[in-house]
């Protein structure tokens, strides 16, 4: 039985391996690249070869042997390359002692990055990918709709956070957050409320906040819930390999004025840029129309961050949370057909808190399709 | 203010270093190896010169500068290494591109691996370190004993697991589990009960399991918990940056004798390990003390897995789940003191499921000193 191994079909394979593109002999390692080409996750390695199918080196789990498929131990049990091939490795990924190591046991001549051609073919995702996401949307909406319920009278943003995870959960996410690069870590996502949605934290993420520990310094951090204050969430969306990336706000009592016209601003900026992103829009051209408007409502101090501003207004997200393209002033990228972007204008207003929201949105040649459909007004908990 | 990134100590510090023992340059970049050396994760770099104070280079969070912090962008704003130095990076978890760039970024002569004696010295825990863990255990054990109050009849796997998740996060748990290497990946643990426990997962854990999705496929797959059956709970002991592991068994309703009888058997190879385990013990003997008892039991079959067989008893434990030492029968390590290791002898039997216990140990003098303190026994679920 042909490709058992693979649980997409032979023509989603193909399909993908045509939009890498690769012309020379290539290895690929990673947990998320070998999610991408077979749908599943084993421990190993997938050989690709100009002109053939692909060859599975299987470490675990245990599986029958086959034409395409060989168990092995360790790395040198696979077969050397022809004499004089350089091997494509994912070298932003692959440890360096890894890539030596692959380069020894496979005998190749030299080694190149596949990993910028792997990461553009996961930005232009297939028809196929867009369902799977259009799936996490709908179970992260169903979820975010049900907060008003889990909230309890004096609860910390703690509290709440593990509320919402233990639904999120029970309707089936996964809990990993798959992040690109090793310096990005975080648990389920981000709970902010009240000051400490100012506090800066060392990840690379949207918003900070002091975490419940300096050994995951991001997010939540056991303030309590106060009337006259919001809460910001942006939870994990991974149900099923692929994620979306949604934030909603949800307010206790009376909002101040401020605090509402910026979740004004942060609804206008995605609606306008929804409309603007169509196949070949400057991505830059996002992130400056995103502060224009931010500038527009006075509200630059405040636009992605007041202590520390991120730098950028939205990214691509998919089987990582930090994808391709980058919504970034110095970007050079264009959007494509099948790009899912995250787009999150937030901001925090000093003395107040974060607000914003953020959505997830497939690039089509009608302009930007959301498909994180929860409600965008602010919520109120009780 | 000297030393003001730095969370622990100057001496704490310092002894870290000693153990450490690095001989020439070193730049570190890694979070878990970051927060060993400070207490804290920032992005950024910790440049260590031989007879000089470690300078911390960093990213984020914003913070002031000093003596021995500077801002940076990226990491060639730092400044280039005297002519002709090797400098010592993490070439065991830093991508290659990101290996090259920093040797480019600081001039370095060559580049050297630091990897070995930094995970060398995070597995002799120093008296504060331990602490540190005793800490999660109590935390630990204090959750793992509420866990029969949160049965509910009729629940599956994945609903007590999410459960177990909840009240984890509200005493305190910080969520992330981080494992060395970038192939094993979890959410939380593993809860496993039935047939569920026999299925080969790709990841190098003791159990394995089918999981949710083949996206992350480990541990619970949504089976239900059956009347005659147990449940093996291994779940998140982070709490502070460090972590227990510890495994309990849960059961609903009478249990068939062969698994009581592997339980008995689990408990027996902890506490014949935790007796002859001082310094200077091979770790291999230990694996192979537990090997015998279980064939003594006759339960070699089972023994770490059924259908796949885990290649280990025992593990080092601390910042990340899989540490120094390894008990595995061709390890050549000799135990230490202030090795932090967790003992799992657990079993799969066919047609019922895993059954087995696991504890964190510190090594003394005196022998192996549990500090995963929570009842052996298997606990009736109702």
């Amino acid at each position: 039985m042909k490709n058992k191994i693979c649980l997409i079909s032979a023509e989603e394979q193909q399909e993908r391996l045509r939009r890498i593109g690769l012309d020379g002999a290539a290895l690929v390692s990673e947990n998320f690249s070998i999610f991408y080409l077979t749908g599943r996750i084993f421990a190993g390695y997938i050989l690709l070869m100009p002109g053939e199918n692909p060859k599975y080196y299987v470490k675990r789990p245990l599986m029958d042997e086959g034409d395409d498929i060989t168990l092995i131990r360790k790395p040198e049990d696979i077969p050397a390359l022809p004499k004089g091939t350089t091997l494509g490795l994912e070298l932003g990924a692959l440890s360096y002692n890894d890539a030596l190591r692959l380069q020894k046991a496979l005998e190749a001549d030299s080694i190149t990055d596949i990993s910028p051609k792997l990461m553009g073919a996961r930005s232009r995702k297939t028809p196929f990918e867009i369902n799977m996401m259009k799936t996490d949307g709908e179970k992260q909406s169903a979820v975010y709709q049900r907060i008003p319920n889990m909230y309890r009278p004096g609860m910390t943003d703690i509290e709440l956070q593990a509320a919402i995870e233990h639904e999120l959960r029970l309707e089936g996410c996964l809990g990993v957050f798959r992040v690109n690069g090793s310096s990005m870590e975080i648990h389920m996502g981000n709970v902010l409320t009240g000051e400490n949605s100012d506090t800066p934290s060392p990840y690379d993420f949207a918003m900070g906040g002091e975490g419940m520990n300096p050994a995951l310094p991001v997010g939540a951090n056991g303030e309590k819930i106060k009337p006259g204050r919001a809460v910001m969430v942006d939870m994990n969306g991974c149900f099923n390999g692929y994620m979306t990336d949604m934030t909603r706000m949800y307010s206790l009592g009376k909002l101040p004025e401020e605090a509402i016209r910026a979740h004004e601003c942060s609804v206008e900026i995605c609606h306008t840029l929804a409309k603007m992103g169509t196949p070949g829009t400057e991505t830059k051209s996002l992130y400056e129309k995103a502060k224009e408007i931010a500038e527009r409502y006075g509200l630059s101090a405040y636009f992605m961050g007041h202590n520390q501003q991120a730098g950028f207004v939205g990214h691509g997200v998919g089987i990582q949370v930090n994808e391709l393209p980058v919504l970034a002033p110095r970007s050079k990228s264009v959007l494509a057909d099948g790009n899912v972007i995250a787009i999150e204008p937030k901001f925090v207003i000093p003395g107040f808190g974060a607000i914003g929201i953020e959505n997830t949105y497939v690039c089509r040649e009608t302009g930007l399709e959301c498909i994180t459909l929860a409600p965008e007004e602010i919520i109120p908990l009780q």
